[in-house]
């Protein structure tokens, strides 16, 4: 299976990346995290996005705040999905990040998210890959069916504390 | 190869979503297309992405503008991949379908682009398909190839008329 | 007497939702209060909209956050007014959820209260199922009678207030 | 039946409030329509609202632009569910009175539709209407069935262009 | 000397418009506060506001939140000149407020200062009285002249800490 | 009686402003009208409103588009009322020029109208010049009079209209 | 002296960067114009800005719109001055792109000026050129001088204008 | 070499400003720091850049919040470059000062950084005397090398926090 790979222009970035992480674990997909800057460290960044289908990776992730480049500048260099992930900094409440992550101009695509949705880019990536492994698939429409059950729970719990109002 | 479906809010919506098909059709990729409504036909939508996977459908394509639900919509009831297109409408320039398309809750990823980004919308769908499809894949490189040597024509064009300035 | 149905997108939204079941009770009418999601159990809020009619409701309250589709895909499913509460997370200051809320496409309208309107959203429904109930209709009136008192109230506390500056 | 009050705050606006009035038409609502401002004749907006429920009026819709306080102004008069439709006007695109409309104080609700979405109004009114009136429900359900028919008819004249193409 | 009339819609405000009544006493320009609501008790505002030239005052100010109409409602009954103050609430960062008041449509103007900009509200009000009141005038002047040592204090104070550098 | 200076930053300004000066017209108040620009005559403008009281001025009127800071700038140098219209311009609505004009701080109001409201601008004027001055406020009372009576034709014709319908 | 790189990320952009060129060579400075786009040539772009000192260039301008990367991504590459001009495209008014190129990340600035603003960026070149160039110094003092003049004739014209009136 | 004026318009500045400075501390670049109002001491701020290229400097920085005028007012008065740096204040999260900054008419530049982004104002500050000066010239470009560095050692610490997870 094709790996994921998840770039974040800032390490500060970690604490939402994490949950992208985490899902990514959660569904047996490999993955490769890494510090990479559009601004700071663009010749990796490049040189990364380039060689990214030969090593392997099927997807990447990229998470950046304010004028956010980075899954653009990633996607100039691949024909690769690229998913951007806005990360919310300390003022404009994510605004720019996401306007800097999805306004692409046509012919380079990112797939955007919602600003600090780094949960739903990674199962994004897993919807993408699991279109030729069926066991993705499958513990897509299980995590489907635990969702549903997760509302039903909710829902029971809400009838109990409203007994109690 | 797995099939694109082209779902659309409103036929109004058309003269944006054309150049996705355009596109679709220029890469070879095999697509519907359909009006389906989120809010006038919530069944058939709900109907036509439970069936999505089964009936050939590797990615899903959703053009809507203003509260533009349809792309959350079909997402709910699928587990393949969906791109929604936030459509502009006559107030607030898309910014209200943008908004309704990205900031979709943990669970229910929208891969969204840019506001009448229909063009990319069918290029991430390629991509997508491409991941599992080595003649995709070397289309996608062609046109890579293809867009710098336009850029290339642009300035070369560019000289021409500055010498003339 | 019709009841009222208070949904909420995610159990999450109770704080704010909880005024609005406040007011209803203040009110003396009924309700069912649910957690359901347009996104994670799109079937079951489709189910409930179509039915809610039948099964004795007058209105339904949909409280929802971020790409809030919840109050407009339950009135997709039913002719009942729909009123709709955006809720504020934790990005865009409720902006997203109000647009996606009152953005509605003409033939399937939602009733928008301010973000975080719980409160209003149930005067709201209490005003109309007030139309046909005389009792409702006193006690509205003597909410309004109740409120210039309390700004009466307020006024003379400044005025004390005042003296000692 | 109670008849739907149709204000608008200037005669500028009757472009778009006329399909409010349109609407009601086709549903058969018995109505007034009436040019009355907030701020250049407030003593009549007042009188009127006060009046409006013994006068037999069953909902209010106002209609107004840029700081919109009309629809505000009479909902603070009456106890009848008041619907505002923020107009758009030669700046902001609308903003301006869709949140002067919608972010009213508790207390004092406004059921917001769209900006400009004066057909959604009257719907919405003929939909609290018809809760005590089994014909406008009837009436409802019909309308509902025609737009289901109306996407459909839409798809397939987009199947028939998708050929031609 | 006319007086100044403080109008706040909600005694909530008060924490904001403190500021202008201090202002107002540093220049010793009488006033009346109230808490007075557009929404709550309309009947109330629009009487204060017709009597407000003849119970002797020059300037209305108005505080208030949300879809901030006091201001608006206020200046429908006076041709006094009426300066609103946009309240910051819980969303929206008062952006709402300051809509709300500025847009104001011909024939009613409203003289908007800074969302939360109570003490500038004063100011204005002083510099409207003073047209007629020389002493006033002179104290505005000083007040100009001390803002400049202010300044100027708060220039020497940066020296020393960039000398502690 | 006080003159009222209207200033301009570009004289493309005018076609806005026109409305200002025909409405100062109408009230028999007497102006003075120029182009001043922050930027690009800022010693002038300086010098004007320095001079502004002792030349007879007791309003100032400014009128500016994009980053406006030509209202804030004549503020900084008088202790005159300043009323600033911030104009619309080709990007941002006039957004930019109505956050750049009221946003003040402590110590140097600008009294803001709506954006292009160079009515509302004049007639505020008039308001403040009326404190002192009775025919002026009769005048203004005439005004509200003929408000009214303009919204009562405007409903009249209505009828007419709906009559037709 | 050195040039001044006027860099376009489309052709399209040329009718608004035309401007930056006509001021440069009205103030005789050197330039070179090319159309580079971070996205669809992102290895040129790196190429030129990587070697724009030594090539001789002094300053860079970089017009784009929508996710407008450009100037970030030549800033990248390259210790010179890089000025950013966000274009306005077919949504957001500019919007999108003034965040994407002001919102930089610390250690890589790019000075923004307005959108559209390319005269702007020609001028802020020309200042820093001038730095060490006292005769485009001399020139920059007579452009002011001329400024100032036009503002002069403009009011001349004006006041000819209002006497017509 | 020419120094760098600082200015900011309220001592409440510094804590961002700071950075500025520490920056221009760490590059060797000589400056001097002052506050400085357009508002409430416009006349020095006229002085003061007026004299500023007289007076040995070659960059001013302009710090100010809300209505930002401080750095186009500088820039009226000089043909220096003006660096603005827009203050995050406590209301609109910057945007206002960020619009007031960056949306100069033509003839007036201000070379605007992010919101609060000091750091980036002295970085720029730098690039433009570097033009002129070898050993600055050489300083930036060791700095591009440590980013570099400081990105990998991130890249270094987040793969060990990787291994255990």
């Amino acid at each position: 299976m094709k790996k994921v790979a998840v770039i974040m222009g800032s390490k500060s970035d970690l604490p939402v990346v994490k949950k992208a992480i985490a899902k990514l674990q959660e569904f047996g997909v490999g993955y490769e995290a890494h510090v990479m800057s559009a601004h700071r460290t663009p010749d990796q960044a490049a040189e990364f996005s380039k060689n990214a289908r030969e090593n392997g990776f099927g997807v990447i992730l990229a998470a950046a705040g304010k004028a956010a480049h980075l899954a653009g500048v990633l996607a100039a260099h691949t024909t690769l999905p690229v998913i951007g992930i806005p990360i919310k900094s300390s003022t404009l409440d994510g605004l720019d990040a996401l306007l800097a992550t999805v306004q692409m101009p046509s012919g380079v695509p990112v797939a955007t998210v919602a600003i600090d949705g780094a949960e739903n880019a990674a199962l994004l990536a897993v919807q993408i890959l699991a279109l030729s492994d069926e066991t993705l698939a499958q513990k897509l429409k299980g995590m489907k069916t635990n969702m549903r059950a997760g509302v039903a729970d909710a829902d029971a719990q809400l009838q109990q504390e409203l007994q109690a109002l």
